[in-house]
Parts: C-alpha cells; sequence; structure tokens
C-alpha cells in the first residue's frame, strides 16, 4: 500500500473511524478477477472453496470446517446458534459486540438465547466473575442455562488477551461445561501482537469454533465460522444455509480467503495496523495534552486500536483537518483511532504533526 | 463474452448444470476492483451504495428501498419475514425455491410462517387455486392465515408468466388482502423475455418486494431485497441487520448492483442467455429424438432454461463429450439445460452438433 | 355419567360436535377439589405431581418423564421441537392436527421445521409414501431432513392403526434414523380399540415420545409430554417451562391426571365412548338412506368417531332438533359424530331414532 | 379460610415460601365443579368464557380482549412479543420476572427481543434511568430499538408504585414512542394496596396490556392476557393459539376467572394477603433483633411480600420449627415472607410467638 493513491488528495489517508472505512488489499482483488474467469461448481463444491478449508487446517494444526459468511455478526450467529440451547446464556463482555452491535443478531439467531454480561477492566472478561457466571442458576429450572464463553479477541478496545488469560477463561468455562466461541473479527491483529500460532491461540486452549474476520484486515466481504469440533459440521451447514449465507458463486468468497491466507498477506496486513498504532501511540504519548489509555498505557499487546483523552477543541480542529474518528461516543472527551493494512508511516506522521500543530494554534489563541 | 476464454480447452463452453456455474461479467469485475480504491464510510452510507438505489428507482420509476445481500435465499427470507406475521401462509408453487431449495430459510425468517403450495402447469400459479387458496379458513383461529403470494418469475421451469397472467394473480391476491412478493432470481431473463419494463412487471401490478436476483445473471454475489412500500423499510432494514446481511464494506456489493445495471448490461445479459436458450430449442426441436417440453413447446415466452426428453444413452454421451446438466432428476429421461449470459452461439452449436453426433452414433451402433 | 343431568331438557345429551364440548369425569372434579386443601410446593415439586410420574412408569411398562400441559398442540409442539432440529422435516398424514389445526404451532415451537405430508387412506400413512419420504434429499443441504414420524392414534378420522400397521410405520423411520412422536390426543381411545398394552402401542415399536391426550376422554385442562427416552429429560423441561407450561400449582394438573389414571377411569371412559360410536354405527349401518364411511365399515378398529353420508336435509333436520355435529366440513353431504365419555346408550337410541324420524317425515312429504 | 383446615397438623399454615404454595379458594373450586356440568362449545365459544370478558371490561371501565393463560410466564410472552418487534428492547428492572425468572420465555416468544434490565431502589425502576434507557440508540441499525416498558406491580420485592409513580414511568415511555405492558402477577394486591381502581392503576396512564395474575391469589391455574388496545386482539389471538394456550375445553379457566371477580373475591383475597403482611410487619418491627427492610420500613404501600433481616441461627431455628421460606436467597441474612389469602392473623401470630421464643432460647443459651 506504499503505491500511489490518487483517490486520496494529498496522498494522504486520514480515516480512522474504523478498519472497514478502507478498501481490500490488492492481492485479494486481484484473486477475485482471477476467479471470475471459467466454470465453476457452485454452492462451495469448486476447488477455491475445498482448498480454503484444507489452508486452514494447515494454518490451524488442526482439521477444521469453513463456512464463508458475509459478515461478522453471520458468523457470530451461526456460531452461536450451533454452541448453545435456546434456553443457554452466552457470556460475554458487556462491550462484546454480539452484546452491542448486531442489533440482536445472536438472539435471532439462536432462538432466544440470552448474552448475559461479564464485566472486566479493559475490554477483557474478568475470570473472578466469569467463574461466579459460568455457574450461577446451573440446573434451576427457571433460568437459562449457562453454555458458552465468547471471547471477543482482539477486543473491542484493541486489548489483545495474552495467552494465559485466555487459558484462564478458557480453563474456567471447560471447566463448568460451556463451550467456547473466539469473536475474531480482528482475530490476525490478535495473533500478530501476541507472536502466537493460530493453533496456541485457540483450540489448544480449548476454542470450539471462531468467527474468523477477514474483512477488517483486507478482504472485501469475506469472513468465515471456523470449527475444530467435526460434530458441529452438521449442524454449522444447516444453519450457514437456512440463513441465507451459502453463496451460490463461492469461489467470490473463498478466493478472497484463499489470498489472504497466501504467502502471509493476513499476517503482513495485521502487522501494519498493528505497527500502526503502535507509531500513534507512541507519537501521542509525547504530546503533551494527549492522554493515552487502556493496555497501550501499560506496556501490554494491543491491536490495531487506540483510545485516547484529547481536550475537547482538537477532536474539532483534527476533524476540520480532514481527519475521521469517533470522538465522545464511548465517554466526554474519549476519542477512538483505528489503524489498518492501508495506514503508511506518512499517514500517521500526518497525523501526529496536525494534532501538534492544532494544539499549538489553540494555545497561541490563548 | 465473445472474447478468448483460456481457461476453456477448445473454447466451448460446456457448462448448463445452472447459471451459477459460470464466472461473473467482466464489468462487474473492474466496478469491484475500482471500488477497491479509497475510502468509504461503511454499512452502506458510501456514494455507490447510496447510487444503487437511485439507479434503481430510476429503473423501476418508483421510489424504492433496496438491501443488498449475498444470496437470493437470504432475499427471499427477509422480504417474507416483513410481509407475514408467523402465524401467516405464504402461498406459492410447489416448485418455487423457497419452498424446495432452501432448506427451510423461509420459516426460519419468518419465525415459523407456513408455505402453502398453490399448484398450476408449466411451473405456473393457477389462478382458481390460488382463488381458493387466498381465503381459505380466513379468520380461523386453529389455521395459518393466507397473508403472502409469493410468484417466482421466471419459474424454476424456466417459464415466464405474461403480464396478463401475472396480473390475474396479483389481483386476486390484492382482493383477498395479501402482499405479493416476486422472487426475481431470473428478474431480468423475465423482464427481456416478455419486452416489458421493471414497472410494468412488478408494482404496476401490485408487487410489494421483489428479491432482484444479478448473480445469475453476471454479478458475483450480490443480490437484493428492492421494496416498492417505503412503511417497510425499517423493518426491512433491521431483518437485514439482524440475518447478518448488512455489510461493512458494502460497497463491494453496490458496485456490482452498479455496474450490473449501468448501460444495460444487466439486459444484455438476460437477452443473450434466453437467446441462446431459444438457439438450442430451435435446435433441439428439429432433432428427431429429441422432445421440447414446457412453454417454449407451445410458442409462450420463455427465459434461458430448456427442458427436454432425451432417449437415456443421449445424457451419457453428452456427460462423456464434456457438457454438464442435470438428467432425470425431476422425471427419468427429462433433462434441464440452463444457458447463461457467458453462452456463445458457437457454443451451443458445439452441443446440438453432438448431440446428432451421439443420436447418430447410437443408430447406426444399432 | 348415567347420573341424573340436569342441565339436559330432558336428560338427552345431543352433542356430538367434539368430545372436547362434554364436561369433565365427576372422579376428575372431585380430585382436583382435594387437591386444593392445604400446602404443596409449587412446580411440579409437589407429591401428587410425582406420584403422576409414577404411575404412567408403571401404566408403561417403562421409566418416562413427565410434563403436563394445558393443551395438545403444546404437547405436540413441546415434543417435536426436541425431536427435530429447525432444519428438519416432520412426516406426519396431511390431515394431521399438527399440520391443519394449530395455526402453524409446531413451526414456532420447532423455529421453523417443516411439516411435510405423507398421505393415506383412512387418515392413516401409507408406508410405501413414507418410505420414499423418510429418506428424501438426504443429505442435501438445499433441503430439509426427514427428522420425525409423527403419528396420529386414533386418527383425525377415527380410525386406528393396527398394531402392525404402527409397526411398518416405525421399522421404516428408524430404519431412515427418525425419531417417532405419537399424537396421542385420543390415545386411550385407540388402545382401548386395540385391546393393546401402552407398551405395545409405544416404546415397544420404538415411539421416543406421545402426547398423551387426557382432556377429551375425561379430564378438565390437562394433557401431557410422555418422553421414553431419558437422553430428552432435560431439553423437554426447558421447553416447557420456555413455553409458559410449567404451572406454579401443578398439583391442580396433577390432580387431573392421576384421577384419569386411577382405577382405569381412563379406560372406561374410552370404551364408553368408543362403544356408543359403535352403536351409533350399527344403528345407521340399518338405516336406509345414511351410509357410514371409514374403516367402521370395513371393520376395522375405530375409536369414538363417526364419519357418515347424510342426504342433504337430514343435517338441518337433526340440528333443528337440537342435535349438534360438523356436516358439510371435510366434503358435501359427510358428517362427522363424535361421542364421548358422557353418552349413554339412551343418548344414541335418541338420535338413530331422530334419524329415522327425520327421514320418515321428509319421506312422506315427498 | 377461616374454617378449619384438617390438612395442617395444628391448624396452623406455615407456608411463606411463595403465594402459590397454598391451593386455591373454596369458591373457585366450588365453580370448576358447576363448570364440570353439561356441554358447553370448545375454545372460548362459552357463555362463561364470553362472561369473563364482560366482567373484566367492567372492572377496568374499558373494553378489553381477554385471554386465559396458564402461566404468568405464558401471559408475559404472548404480550410482549405482540408489542416488541423481534428488534426491539424491553426495558424492566433487573429484579423483573421476565428477566429473571422465565428462562428466557419472553425471547422465546418475541423471537429473539432483548430484555434491557433499567435499575432502581426497592425493585422499582428509576424515571431517570428509564429516560436514558428509553431513546438509546434509537434509529441506530446496529442496536435493538427501545419498544416496550414491562413495569412490575406489585414488584418482586413486594412494593407497590403509587399512581404519581407509575404515571412518571408511562408517561416517559409514551414520550418515547414506547407500549406499556404490566406484569400483573400481584395485580389485586397492589391495586388493595393502593386503593386504586383497575382503570386508574392501568390504560388510564397507558398502560396497552396487563398480565393479569389471578394463580397466586386463590386461582387454580389461571391468569390472563387482558388488552386495552383493540388493535392488537387478532395478533394476540394467534400467538395465544400458537403458544398452546388455547384451551378447548375453556370454561374451566374461565370458570375460575369469573369466581375470582365475583363478589369482589379478588379484592377480598388480596387484601387478606396484604393486612397479614402487615401484621407480619408490624410484629416484626417491635421484635429486637429483626430488621425489616424496604418500602414497608418507610411508611409506603406496599403487598404481600416481607424483606427483613435475620439472625443467622434464626432461619434455621424457625424452619426446625415447620415454617417455610426463602432464606438467603437474595442476600445473607435477608428472608423473604410471602403471605396469601389463606393465612390467618392466628398463623401469623404463631410465626410471630416462634421468632420471639427462638430469639430468647438463643440468648438465654448464650
Amino acid at each position: 500500500m506504499s503505491t500511489d493513491r490518487p483517490d486520496l488528495a494529498d496522498n494522504i489517508l486520514r480515516a480512522y473511524l474504523s478498519d472497514n472505512a478502507v478498501g481490500a488489499s490488492p492481492e485479494i482483488l486481484a484473486a477475485v478477477v482471477a476467479a471470475g474467469a471459467g466454470v465453476a461448481a457452485p454452492y462451495g463444491e469448486d476447488p477455491l472453496s475445498a482448498g480454503v478449508a484444507d489452508r486452514l487446517s494447515i494454518a490451524f494444526e488442526h482439521p477444521v470446517d469453513v463456512f464463508p459468511v458475509a459478515t461478522g455478526s453471520a458468523a457470530n450467529g451461526i456460531a452461536l446458534a450451533a454452541l448453545t440451547p435456546p434456553w443457554g446464556a452466552v457470556l460475554c463482555h458487556p462491550d462484546a459486540h454480539i452484546a452491542n452491535d448486531e442489533a440482536g443478531a445472536p438472539e435471532f439467531f439462536t432462538n432466544g438465547a440470552k448474552l448475559v454480561p461479564v464485566d472486566g477492566a479493559n475490554g477483557k472478561i474478568d475470570p473472578d466473575l466469569l467463574r461466579e457466571a459460568a455457574t450461577r442458576r446451573r440446573g434451576d429450572i427457571h433460568s437459562v442455562q449457562p453454555a458458552v464463553l465468547s471471547i471477543t479477541q482482539a477486543t473491542e478496545t484493541g486489548s489483545v488477551y495474552s495467552i494465559d488469560e485466555l487459558s484462564a477463561l478458557t480453563t474456567i468455562a471447560r471447566d463448568a461445561g460451556l463451550r467456547v466461541h473466539m469473536d475474531g473479527a480482528r482475530f490476525a491483529n490478535a495473533l500478530v501482537a501476541l507472536g502466537a500460532t493460530p493453533a496456541e491461540m485457540t483450540w489448544m486452549l480449548g476454542v470450539d469454533v471462531v468467527s474468523f474476520g477477514a474483512t477488517k484486515n483486507g478482504a472485501m466481504t469475506a469472513d468465515a465460522v471456523v470449527s475444530f469440533d467435526p460434530a458441529l459440521a452438521t449442524e454449522l451447514a444447516f444453519r450457514h444455509k437456512r440463513a441465507g449465507q451459502l453463496t451460490s458463486k463461492m469461489r467470490f468468497q473463498t478466493a478472497q480467503l484463499a489470498a489472504y491466507l497466501a504467502d502471509g498477506l493476513w499476517l503482513r496486513n495485521a502487522a501494519r495496523a498493528n505497527e500502526m498504532a503502535r507509531r500513534l501511540r507512541d507519537g501521542f504519548a509525547v504530546t503533551p495534552g494527549v492522554e493515552v489509555l487502556g493496555d497501550d498505557a501499560i506496556g501490554e499487546a494491543t491491536a490495531n486500536i487506540v483510545f485516547c483523552r484529547f481536550p475537547e477543541e482538537l477532536s474539532t480542529d483534527l476533524r476540520d483537518r480532514g481527519f475521521d474518528f469517533y470522538a465522545g461516543r464511548w465517554e466526554r472527551g474519549v476519542v477512538r483511532l483505528v489503524t489498518s493494512f492501508a495506514h503508511t508511516e506518512r499517514d500517521i506522521d500526518a497525523l501526529l504533526t496536525a494534532t501538534r500543530e492544532a494544539l499549538r494554534s489553540r494555545a497561541v489563541a490563548v
């Protein structure tokens, strides 16, 4: 992405609203075009689609069943519906996407299971609270029954559970007889932040099903349900079909996933996004007037999201300069900046420079 | 598509299994690549997505709400859920895709509405049977209540309802207080076959919502719910979201639809597919031993599907020659051949020649 | 019920519309009153409720799980939801109550499973048609999957499957991997008609769950889900609770069931109803102008429903004389008369006499 | 209930676990027996059932639609499903029965709507928190939409909203476009505590639908959905049927409701239960070592539930003496005692005496 970006006025990418606001990786677009040629069996019976399951099995060092979907919400909904009965409780962080940002999609897919919040600092579920929730009212016919632990990795705040933190949670869950789901909308960002293997971060800890995100990290419209439990395959397949997610020309989705996984593109893209976040954090850390928040601030692994506290006018000034990001959505004075595979050092430095200029102008003005 | 097709051994396309087995139109692939550049607001807030609603409003000569989806099943499920209460009956032909080929997706989306078959010749609902079904057990608390007429245009057999036939059905439905849904997986093929306008084939007859197919006719993975009733917009939007169909990088779907609609590509593609079917039919009609079935046989408008009766060995022989199509799936000796925008006269003639050769060899052998 | 019935003008019961139009057995009312005294643990934790499971286990010669419900529709819905996944097909006769008379309750309870009709003469599923349906499109991701056989015993027409007929169906179902449900709204009537034991008519044939009807045969508002498969117990319990069927003062339901099962009341009531139907049939058989229909006519076992063909005026004349029954609902000229535990020989003879008088008057008039 | 209670060893009722642990009022049992005689049209078409709607319309001074149900959970589920779309949020107190004690029944009935807790002291929703929640993320496609306010009157803690408190909440709800549901499992207890009319406590404040409880206050197994909005009647009727709540012999439920409403039985029973709670509270208030909690303690209106803080051993000692109640379920040291229509002054005094004796013994022992 160091190439020309003629659509950007001065070749500076100023979009920090979300990692879904930038386009797709050129490699992925090229793969889609290549997939467009010729004849292929529909509904995933084509070689490209079969190859993706193989690639993911190799990447995860475990046989997997793969179901491409158009959105992360679909992946989450299908996965959860296969893991919980309708009278089950899905334990998740109160900030989780499934709890907040899917307009009740999990409840629709699961026929009315209940999302039960389990709080914790920095967007991470607290193990002690989980321990209590995992057995709450077990066997009580008047209550939903704890059934699934859903972990978001990386979290909504950009923090990343360490392997030890994950292990603590999944151990509690398994001990209590719960299934484990991982919402991996930013799976690669977490992986790269930890320097772990896909296996270490999932099935080796007891994760049953991953919502494997690719869209935010360079794909167009392709995420996938990735399951480690062959006993779930039939149920997942029919839920996938009934949800209207089994595409006829599936090769156009699996071409994206194949290119995403080939030659380490997914890891390169994620590493780039994470590095840009770190560069931004490091720059803000030495910018008087800006306070970096979250795990970033305490030296823990983080992904491609930066939470800061800005003086009120700063957000306005930066937006006036064309930068786009959320301010005040979570808390007054708190801003969120999301970097992506498409950001360059030059882009980050432009934002840091603009920040300092804006702060200086205001200071002078006063 | 008269261009080189290097992936085809002798440059002959032998795929007649379904129109979803061929790739995408080059124009659509190019549009997707173009959409990949630069920044865009997610979840359909981008100009490309807004433009598609405008284009479709112009094409239909009526303001429409548009919800892009990954599959026709999703379009049908979302549309039907907005048109029927859970205790409603959806009246459709027994051969309808919603009744047979979606593994119960409509029941999932509608929270358990009932698909009630209304039979008729040539894949078309019989008006007299519809009249009876449209008021059956109306007001009887022990029975599901007729709520929606779902018409497939073009039908599963490739037949095409005339405007008069559609009008007869929609009049019966409206008189009985039913909403009208059109499953338009092959909408353009029907339109071109009739020489009608989109308006004439839909809202002018009382159609409320169309499942607007593009995938089978040249797009990659983009169909859409198109609604003429603004009162349904909010419900459709939330059902679309909860179904996991609201994509973050929606521009990659709407780029497909925009290119599909631009410069009449959709009509050109459909016309090509229909013409190729006609060429095939005309060729078979003068091939002793082959019997053409359906509306084709009686000179009615038809789309891009040809049903024939083949001598048993003929199917085997043609498959041996690399041709792919369904044989014996519906009835012993009956074959289905589906043409597409990607087929050329040369392709069709190759199939006809192969047919005659195969018949001749067998005759000689005997 | 041979006692005084002061509410009936001339002590003649003229109600043949349904067996749910008469009141409850005095023994059952007395048991409910007795249950009203004193304190009891709620939600089925009381001794009366525990006792019903024991009684049914003894009656069925098999350990059972029992879930009292307010209606047969609830029993059917809960049972089916535990036996089929949402993408399953429930195979049943087209006349089945679940298919026709529950306004889509099974679809609601199962989250959208599909009821697939399997036809057959006299209200009974045809084994050959079942054999075909039981494996239809097995493994095809585009289709619902055969999951449950639901048998109505006695059937909607009053016919009763013989043990051999049941065995033929359940063998086909088990061989195809289907679960078996029995809608026993008139279970006791069938049992008595066959002279079989509850075990012989259910689990010994492979039935998994019975909707055990008591209401039509003398109870007030108490039917029950009776399951022979302990693996279903937890799921049934939570579905029962979530459906709003777990009553706090359950003893008022289980008191009905206990009295129903005690001292053979259920069998006596059913025998009485069946005998009255036979008396009616025998009387009609020798009444010129009336044609008895169904299994009755061929000497097979039947329950407490009589289908006849009446001259048109006869229905009118009998209704004028205060008799209540369905006429012309299924077919022009066809009437249905349902007898119950509350009918006496005197009641039946009064109807036969009235029939002959009516026919004679008309004959004279002509 | 001052009559002999031969089932109670020394004629002392020691059951304070819940008001559903005692039997039914003699008047109601007698009505059920009377209903058992004679013939009646099924499914609520009988005069007794029609009469209940009339009686309730008179009691509420407003035309109402009435749907008898077997449980309060069914009433709540059916009512909420008619008031919220699946993507709606139902705002309720975190202690509400619908949120805690129905194993997800509301989610099942509503096809996955979300219960959103709105906290407040003494089991009552806080108006300021409601104001915020009632418009939270309105119009945001990624979030469930506030749709219904569900008020529990009397609350789970036995507190009773004053008319002014109710009015404050319903005004906020109506202003925000929300529908209003009242869970009236203890409706009569609240009514009597306030000295209000049914109209004043419901539709005059903007309540749309009430879950009208009778079971806890003397009926056997009969509650009802009572709707003030005729536009909801059809939907409620079909949801009631599909939930398996439309009983064939409905007269046995409506006989209970008719007797409950006749001659003020419902108000007498509730007044008795409330008075007994007050007597208990007054007695505890002057018992050193016992601390009365909740609205009781500040002189506000309360229903038939008493929350106290007991010395740990006291609970044990009273249970040893045969008294039954919840201790430590909500909080260590906190007990709940529920009185009912069946309790007498003598019963209450026996509990107070036992309490003092137990405390004295322990004091002496120390």
